[in-house]
């Protein structure tokens, strides 16, 4: 890790700066199978499969033998933790229900606030080495208790045309059906648009690699929603003296594994911890079997020693992790002038492990900075808001003026005339 | 109007398309603009602005002389008005506060969730022939109660090198103090990257015709949010026989008169209403002064005669209207089939204008379909939605298994390590 001890304000954007991807050199693939999939279908979907993914599939959906015989492929000690995630995460998104909105703050003008379910939505879970099964729980519970109605999920098949069955598994335990077989842009252009096999849908969710990352973009112009822009995952762990080093480490280090460009920050007001996690970083490391990945990101990621909670607080403002451990004695300190962060996991005992997987909080979080002015996957994120107004006779005639006048300050004489006109026949009811 | 009656289900996608307007040709020059911007800043402004807008300004912000000068070309009745209609949309989007929700579903594992105020916006208002300052209630209202930090205001200078009195007036009630003279792409530009008298914002909200809407598509490629993607405003008219085709008219001219773009349905269950209304339009039309304008989008606008109640409501829902005016008497079956709508105007003294200005909602609603997926402003787009979790040694003693496992099975050991590491301690302490 690179070590700076009390930086100048000036340097730290230049400091904090995530190297920036840039995927142009992507798009002319991504519109060529946009192209490609919105003119044939599921033809091109199986073409770019056994392109991209070497593998030549007769169907596309995941059907109900395959599920069935995913049950038996899933330890029940994983199925029971598998369940145990689903319980705290459903409980953590349903509390996050609102109740309609009504105001009648001038007597008969009723507004009111509902939300309703996003009808249509595909989760997109990336196949590769592991089975990130965790990320549906994430998207399909949310999903299921917003009432989304077609819920549905694209996954890329492995080599012998199969899906991992503890993805089968987690999506049948979530109540999603509509399974298919296919990764990568096409995946994504096939929910953009709806093939013969696959649904179009209204937004799209889910991690990937950077091709799915410019593909979500790409389907963004196409009139489809996505959860949100992506970037390399993030951890800032920021402690004082009360913290423990070797936690520390291991913190750092599970997010290293993700990648090589995964970034890693770790933040002290007590100078001592600086060299006592490096130290811990080394032993740990060792043993890790995704070691040369975690090397790499903790090679390039930075240490930082601030000389008191108020630089410290302000670096990590600057920064706006995507994930947040404090381990610190004046909790309430950070976390009451804390402005941007995705999710924040607070004391000795909550690693950034809790969070990813089973405590109920989502994992689909806001990168690159975008914590400043995005939130991480809700049970809104599957939900629009709409207003509703009633106005009665009585309560147009009380604001009526108000919007006559507005109306034609703005030089929008219609818009008067719908309220006049109902005006002129309120007060001519009002004379028989 | 084109009148269409019971049309085959399968026409309506079609019958529905609203036109897709194509910015690619604008690219380059938006492209242009911000290098220009990112590079040369406020000196870049001042050439665009004497390029675009035909003025060449000494300074870009509004000074507190011209706010002060503003509110005396304001009339009182006038001033009146705004100010009811802030004191409407104040009490609806107060009402969208939403508390910490907290979450202990196992003792010990605390989650909560908290949303805080996105810290920098920026809002665009228009110049043009008509000063939008409802607009700035609409945006600014909802930022301050937010509690988001710094609100800025571009809107481009008139020929003078002026802006209008109504739109100071307005943004000094809101208490919004930057207003800067700069308007079209090279506006969205500054907010975007700052510039030395422009500060940089984190989200851009705000109408705009087609350069302000490519250049906001922009933006979000340079990590800045904005409200939602834009289109030609769109209104839907359902009614049956207890509606008033006089009323419909002038709602559906009240939308026309914003431009020969503007989207107009009517769609009825009572055949009779699809001439009288059509009379209506021919006799309202003649008296408004943007007669041309509304006369073109009426043109291009269609009715529909639907044989019943549930084929009215599915196309409805298949258009997914921006604002939708329900003037009929089974108004509980309609709104609860209701499936997409960006705001809805319920009987018959509900006009579009109500909410256009006054009635409380927000006006700054998703066309071209993306109510299906996309909320209008609220209280919520000036929020971003943050998540915490405390774990207590016995918390993470009851779910640390289930994460282990998780990890595990996911091939990420240093995020089962980050468990097994604090479990082991846990152990230690607990024996000695």
């Amino acid at each position: 890790m690179e070590v700076y001890k009390n930086p100048n304000p000036e340097d730290w954007e230049s400091l904090l700066k995530r190297p920036t991807a840039s995927y142009e050199a992507l798009e002319p693939v991504v519109s060529e199978v946009f192209g490609e999939v919105a003119l044939k279908g599921d033809e091109a979907l199986k073409r770019y499969t056994e392109k991209f993914d070497g593998i030549s599939l007769s169907t596309i959906p995941v059907d109900e033998s395959e599920i069935q015989a995913a049950s038996k492929g899933v330890s029940e000690a994983l199925k029971q933790a598998i369940t145990q995630a689903k319980d705290q995460i459903t409980a953590f998104h349903l509390a996050q229900k609102t109740p309609t909105i009504t105001v009648e703050n001038i007597p008969g003008v009723l507004c009111w606030q509902e939300k309703r379910p996003i009808e249509k939505v595909g989760i997109y879970i990336p196949g590769g080495s592991a089975p990130l099964f965790s990320t549906i729980l994430m998207l399909a519970v949310p999903a299921q208790l917003a009432g989304c109605k077609e819920i549905i999920l694209c996954t890329p098949p492995n080599k012998s045309g199969g899906v991992h069955p503890a993805i089968l598994f987690t999506a049948a335990l979530c109540g999603i059906s509509m399974i298919f077989k296919v990764g990568g842009i096409q995946a994504i252009a096939a929910m953009t648009y709806g093939t013969p096999q696959i649904p179009k849908v209204y937004k799209i969710f889910g991690p990937g690699n950077q091709y799915v990352t410019v593909a979500k973009q790409w389907a963004t112009k196409q009139g489809v929603a996505i959860d949100m822009p992506a970037g390399p995952s993030e951890l800032l762990v920021m402690a004082d003296q009360t913290a423990n080093a070797a936690f520390i480490a291991s913190d750092l280090l599970s997010q290293a594994e993700h990648g090589a460009d995964s970034q890693v920050i770790f933040v002290t007001t007590y100078e001592p911890l600086l060299a006592q996690v490096a130290e811990e970083l080394e032993r740990q490391l060792k043993n890790l079997p995704r070691k040369e990945i975690a090397a790499q990101a903790i090679a390039n990621s930075k240490s930082f020693f601030m000389p008191n909670k108020e630089a410290a607080v302000a670096l990590v403002n600057s920064y706006a992790p995507e994930h947040y451990i404090l381990c610190v004695s004046d909790e309430d300190y950070y976390l009451s002038n804390l402005t941007a962060a995705g999710s924040v996991f607070v004391g000795n005992y909550s690693p950034e492990s809790a969070g990813d997987y089973a405590s109920g909080t989502n994992h689909t979080l806001p990168t690159n900075g975008y914590a400043r002015q995005y939130s991480g996957v809700n049970l809104d994120a599957f939900l629009k808001q709409m207003t509703f107004q009633k106005l009665t006779a009585l309560g147009l005639e009380k604001l009526g003026e108000t919007i006559e006048l507005m109306a034609e300050a703005e030089g929008l004489e219609a818009h008067k005339n719908a309220v006049s006109i109902r005006l002129a026949a309120i007060k001519n009811n009002n004379k028989t």
